[in-house]
């Protein structure tokens, strides 16, 4: 399976071990790519390799809400890897639609690149992965999805608005964006209208078209 | 299962979505916990959510090296938790030994406290796959353990010492900590003792005792 069966069996093995170790060291760059997003008590914008983490914890523990039945292992390893092209590409705010194609197309090329680093068996098995997760069709897809529109629900209710407030975004823009939850896990969706609702009332939220601004 | 089967279902099912959200909330400090080592780049110390999504994902690709069948979602669980504990207790370098044994137990009430914020069954499970991983018996563990022990090597090596010379460490002592990565994983112990021997030819590493200082 690996490109080179040719060579005797130890360095066949070496030269695996060594792109293994490239990818390690690469996606080493994910603790660098801030998100828009802070840490539960504000302190600081969280980095992609800390919110895979928390995203993998999570499904760890909210297993039970997912929608269908679903492979666990399959589902962290999307969570593991679903952010290594923002090495890349950078994280951009999920509401700002306004170069949605060009996005798509370089975490394609960066997704190419970082998983090609692994041997030819792994980094198509990971990419297969990645794409499964973009493409939110699978049950395995669409729970990891879920949990990764609900942690920054939880951080924005946590810290007053957060990114919410800081770009003036509305209850309908959220909620809009955030049904999707419920597809991966309904019982998930219904915590995330009670958060988004509890911070419309605590007026964290911009007015939206049909309100009339305080 | 829960400890209040008495309720009707949906107010038992939201405290027990309560109990997973304090649990997840808690956990949230992880990222504030700073370890000794740095990221590879060398531009900062590594916190425990980074170090322990970076294990994980090194799981998932170096798990062909495992010395025993192992299952990787048990090894996956083990990794994302096995340092929540340092939400209480901080970070401390492997080679200090000086308060080993009151270290060992303030991490077992730190276990209590923290896993217990999840509802019975959920506290119960994690506990024991935490304890597992300390007790390094099972083959899972042996594996989850010696990419715990790899990971510093990696970044002490290419951070030209990193801890290591910061902290005066001889090529005796790393070699010493490091024997079981062999127990888990053979061939990481060969990249191991590579690395090791690299750097104390490199001249990152403080002279053994039967050495004459330089």
């Amino acid at each position: 399976m690996t490109e080179n069966e040719d060579l005797p069996f130890e360095s066949r093995a070496l030269s695996r071990l060594e792109r293994q170790l490239s990818f390690i060291t690469e996606v080493d760059k994910l603790k660098q790519v801030l998100r828009q997003t802070s840490l539960l008590d504000g302190s600081r914008r969280e980095n992609d390799a800390e919110h895979s983490w928390h995203l993998s914890l999570m499904a760890l523990v909210l297993v039970e809400y997912a929608a269908a039945e679903i492979d666990l292992l399959r589902v962290l390893t999307m969570l593991l890897i679903h952010d290594v092209v923002e090495v890349d590409t950078g994280d951009t705010l999920i509401y700002d639609e306004s170069n949605a194609v060009a996005r798509v197309s370089s975490e394609r090329r960066a997704a190419e690149r970082i998983f090609g680093m692994l041997p030819p068996d792994q980094a198509h098995e990971l990419r297969r992965l990645w794409d499964e997760f973009e493409a939110r069709e699978s049950n395995d897809a669409k729970f990891a999805r879920a949990l990764d529109r609900l942690q920054p629900l939880l951080q924005n209710h946590r810290n007053r608005g957060g990114t919410w407030r800081q770009f003036g975004i509305t209850a309908e823009q959220i909620l809009a964006k955030n049904s999707i939850i419920g597809d991966g896990a309904p019982l998930l969706r219904d915590l995330a209208v009670n958060l988004i609702e509890d911070s419309r009332r605590r007026g964290y939220l911009a007015p939206s078209a049909t309100e009339s601004p305080q």
